[in-house]
């Protein structure tokens, strides 16, 4: 049976062309440690994770390798951004359409003393930048914002979020799940304190690393949640106060980290733009294509501006997830359907709690798959 | 120039055959999410995954498959551990010879209320297991120990620590950095709480992917320092208190638990005995090869008894740093030198702060190898 990804929004799929010849080089010739050894294999391996510590500097347009720190995932870079700089009595700011990986982490340190506030987004999912500064309060620390959602693909006014905060000297914290590699980000344009990525989704690396980068001025103020052997200072007991090494204790995934390297490069040979024009005519021909049929609703915004290709369908007299069993079953239509870990979104989008079928194609979906997944609609629609 | 690896104590190389091919397999044929997508790719993921559990709960002699939590390293699950069960005014005991991925968080904890004692160990590292008891005090929550010395193989007596631990209460934490995949772990004869591994040294599966192991008992009691996604209750904003979703959040690392599986099922073909008989073997004609050589000092026990295959040497009237440049840069011999992110093992042992070299042969040390770098070193001693 044909097979159709469309589910880029989770995990893109398939990677980049180098990234897992990048990773079994890594492991079956190289394989060193980095910052542990005095071999040559140890320095090769630290080579290219410093090259990839750059490329992340190119595509965010920052400007300090060494504030590259990388993670196991996004969730992790949000958590320790947070339970990092947070304190009793610190106040933040979301939109209503963030992530669990927002959303738990804040809900957990509410019962310490830490307060948030949610703005509340339209049926669309657009934040309206006025709204912002009416929860602006005394105590409010900083805003932590969701680039684009990862149920419909909405982007938010970060431009205009960037200048409230430098307006308020509030941090703010951008979370690029849905973005990176896909849209421009200029770190310091958007007057961004720290950025949040993860390497699987569309930089098309490997799962199993992901990152974040900060601006030198918060290095001292936010304490690592996870403490070891950093290979540096090792006389001490104490953590190194100095950048990566502060946030990046035990050993690194050297492996993944090169096949991001790899990914990177390739987005680099592309360019965003193309990257970016290629998923906006993917997602015009999925809208036009799902405009005349019945029983459906699409949640977010119908056109190609102010959004990613994340695109949630709801099907209104059928069982969402009987559709996307079905799409994967009879059509080879890989989707997701729920709620996406992000239930204040779907209630923002008037979704909840049954939520949506999500197609979302990436840089390698090809208008063939999209007329076919239109078709494989049409069909499930008369089956069900 | 001939290349001889013998830092397996940082990372082993080379990894188990298969372990490459696994995680390509996975990034180019496969790529779904697992416990997120409703296609089938996710759901050949998710049964890899499971199995993988499966495997760790047949190498530690571990029941339940849903206790085994997968993070990025032993350390962030050593942090975790730690920093999720210990309270203002717990007591915590360790030895003298733990890796600062326990000394490092403990340290920290020890700022905010928390207390631990460092049990003193001999100038071999070994620890007398009467000691412990006089460091027991009424608000003693844990042990947390290191199986056996990275600096220099000594092996703990976890057998009587976990008595200790049985007969007073306490929990019991392992650090198996250095002994997964070398020495037999029975969870439930040694008395274990949680039980720390990683995949990339004696498991001999790729950096980025370690994990733990809990008894239910202590689920409950172990907040979770990292929340987000975790592809179930997807409803709700706070963090599932289920296993294993309680303790992983967003993407895991799927690519590297597919190599993971490789090399536990290439461990379980083999068996610890052998794997484990075969280094001390190695050992053996190491700690033989450098009887007789003036000018060095062995760290540690000198025989194969109690202790594992790491070798930590002191060339007494050099420089350990230039010893371990030349050993790769005249003889492709791969060591690791200075202080192992260990300074209280190596003070233990009278080798602060000048450190060692480190030779650590793995499963895939030829005689040949010891023989050559043996000879190596007393070249060496001539050259410098």
């Amino acid at each position: 049976m044909k097979r159709v990804y469309l589910d880029n929004s989770a995990t893109s799929y398939p990677k980049a062309p180098d990234v897992s010849k990048f990773i079994c080089d890594y492991i079956d010739n190289i394989g060193g440690n980095v910052g542990r050894g005095t071999y040559q294999t140890s320095y090769t391996s630290g080579h290219v994770v410093y090259e990839t510590r750059e490329l992340i500097c190119d595509l965010f347009k920052f400007s300090n390798p060494l504030n590259v720190v990388f993670t196991m995932n996004i969730t992790q870079s949000i958590n320790m951004l947070l339970r990092g700089i947070l304190k009793k009595g610190d106040h933040v700011i979301v939109s209503s359409m963030e992530h669990n990986a927002v959303m738990r982490p804040l809900t957990s340190l509410s019962k310490s003393g830490i307060f948030f506030d949610k703005v509340q987004c339209d049926i669309y999912g657009r934040l309206n930048p006025s709204n912002i500064e009416k929860h602006i309060k005394p105590n409010t620390k900083l805003i932590v914002m969701t680039h684009a959602s990862n149920v419909c693909g909405t982007i938010m006014p970060i431009e205009e979020i960037g200048n409230i905060c430098r307006k308020h000297g509030l941090y703010f914290f951008l979370d690029s799940a849905q973005s990176a590699g896909v849209l421009n980000i200029d770190f310091d344009k958007l007057n961004l304190t720290a950025l949040a990525f993860t390497g699987h989704k569309g930089l098309l690396g490997p799962q199993g690393v992901g990152g974040f980068i900060i601006k030198d001025d918060i290095v001292n103020e936010i304490n690592p949640i996870i403490e070891g052997g950093t290979g540096s200072l090792s006389e001490s007991e104490e953590q190194p106060d100095y950048m990566p090494d502060k946030f990046e204790s035990g050993t690194l995934n050297i492996p993944n980290i090169f096949g991001l390297n790899a990914s990177l490069k390739f987005i680099k040979s592309i360019g965003i733009d193309s990257i970016h024009q290629k998923e906006m005519e993917l997602t015009k021909r999925f809208l036009d294509g799902i405009q005349n049929i019945d029983g459906i609703k699409l949640s977010g915004l119908n056109s190609v501006e102010g959004r990613t290709a994340a695109i949630s369908l709801d099907f209104v007299n059928l069982d969402n997830s009987e559709v996307a069993f079905t799409l994967d079953r009879e059509f080879g239509i890989m989707t997701r359907v729920g709620l996406h870990c992000a239930p204040s979104a779907h209630k923002t989008l008037g979704t909840f709690p049954k939520g949506t079928v999500r197609f979302s194609p990436g840089y390698f979906t090809t208008f063939e798959e999209i007329d076919y997944t239109i078709e494989s609609i049409n069909k499930v629609i008369k089956m069900l």
